[in-house]
């Protein structure tokens, strides 16, 4: 499970940041990429990265605005051009749909695939499978915009077979009465706690990915004990005012919002071009302050997201 | 006059060349730029010149497939967002209107400046200035596709005010009628040819554009006696039949055209990614050995068009 982006700038592409754009890679879990938002020129940065558009089968839309979208059109054309012709889903404001179907028709593209659009409207639980569970919910920009919230389940602890061996207690059907944490008495009598021989269990991971907004208390709920933040940061300390009126947010109120929601580590993006690399560096020194695991990202940053520790 | 290359691809984006798009600048002539296509990242490559967006006040779109205007909605809105606020006009076939509208709607963009559309319908002059005339006509493509020819007036000999003076010819009335060549008789009774005063007529240069196309007797129609013309070569020697079979050309056929219709100098590009620079190199070789004045282009190539030699 890594993160790595494609786009970290605002706006307009300038020439050190595109456009937004950042791939939820989930190949070992699942064997599949998720995108989230397709600036323009997203492809073209794909094609430096080892990411193959075609593993790419879900699609998620913060907001309609152009530096978030303009690649859609064609970065679903060279997936299906490389031979993409698994279904594809796109999540996202009602106005996507309209958007990709245009284009499609307009250029006479013939995609070899089935996309799949599901339209944002309530929020809560938007995909949920074996394995990942997508929560969304409203944030506030000018326009529609959500923020994400990705939950891998939990894997209950594993039975430790070669301890069971070590310890004499022979295979058979009890085997399954332990692994759900029963006590078993053999038939000499011996008394065996199951949850003596339980792995500790795996907590699931949980990634947040935030559009354009200003500070609003949705942020807190989906970024709560998340392992990773991406948190957009378009302005910097002592711009609240301007960031409120513009609709934006400032690292500072990323970092005080990650330092009280029990988040692991926050990602700043969405980076003006305004903004030298040095002064990113500045903004991510104030971050810090507040937030010590802080980073604002650049282009093709790749984000590895580890296990916590294991819980007991 | 310059072309200035920004997409020199075929079909999706490669590591080398962008999909299509080409820049006239005309900023010493008219102190305009007119792009030629306009495929996704398009803006991105801008980025990397000196031209700068506010500065393209025409886009001729060729075809609407989507390696050819998926760079469209993004242009126009950056353009605004770095203060661009002079009308521009966007000429191509029916169907652009709509892509355009319908993006910059949906991602709720608003420009600040207006965009006139001239959709083509009936080949011929479609634009006409005080400087130069461009001419439309269709070519042979799975879609719509057209040529453009963009000739710059020729502009008729200065009066030579210096050799006059040289001469002792006073200033007067007299130098309008020399002016237009007529012969003039002087107060002291010598006779003055106009036409010994006027420099050399400047005949004006002839850039050829074409969309995507098979081999078609409009090529050369729009191309007789260009200075340049910029040619699709899609596929190689010895491939004209799949050429025919996918609405493209070869670089051979490009030569031949280009020589039997009076061209100065043939830029091939909409190169495969299935080309690599060698081959690219080799593309140009087997050009050369039928039309010599043969280059085949890369992204960021700039093309300067100059005069022909005098008129005399």
């Amino acid at each position: 499970m890594q993160l790595e982006f494609f786009g970290t700038g605002a706006g307009v592409p300038g020439k050190f940041r595109n456009v937004s754009s950042v791939a939820l890679r989930l190949l070992d879990e699942i064997n599949e990429v998720w995108l989230f938002d397709c600036g323009e020129g997203t492809q073209q940065q794909i094609l430096r990265s080892t990411l193959k558009p075609r593993k790419i089968n879900k699609i998620f839309i913060t907001h309609l605005h152009g530096d978030h979208i303009f690649g859609l059109p064609g970065l679903l054309s060279s997936r299906s051009f490389q031979g993409g012709d698994e279904q594809l889903t796109i999540y996202g404001p009602k106005g996507i749909k309209e958007f990709v179907q245009v284009s499609l028709r307009v250029s006479q593209t013939k995609l070899g695939y089935k996309i799949n659009y599901v339209d944002l409207d309530e929020p809560g639980i938007i995909y949920e499978g074996p394995k990942f569970t997508v929560i969304a919910a409203k944030l506030e920009h000018q326009v529609e915009s959500w923020g994400y919230r990705v939950v891998e389940h939990s894997h209950p602890g594993e039975l430790m077979v070669d301890k069971l061996k070590a310890d004499d207690i022979p295979a058979g059907p009890i085997y399954g009465k332990l692994k759900k944490g029963e006590t078993v008495q053999l038939s000499n009598g011996r008394v065996i706690d199951g949850k003596e021989y339980i792995g500790p269990a795996q907590k699931g991971r949980i990634v947040t990915i935030l559009g354009d907004t200003r500070k609003t208390p949705n942020i807190q709920k989906l970024s709560q004990n998340a392992n990773v933040v991406v948190h957009e940061s378009t302005f910097g300390k002592g711009e609240a005012k301007l960031a409120r009126n513009y609709y934006h947010s400032t690292n500072v109120q990323a970092a005080i919002m990650a330092k009280s929601s029990g988040v692991e580590r926050l990602l700043l993006t969405h980076i003006s071009a305004r903004y030298t690399a040095k002064m990113a560096r500045e903004l991510q020194k104030q971050a810090r302050e507040i937030f010590p695991n802080t980073k604002v990202v650049k282009d093709f940053d790749f984000i590895d997201i580890p296990f916590e520790k294991k819980e007991d």
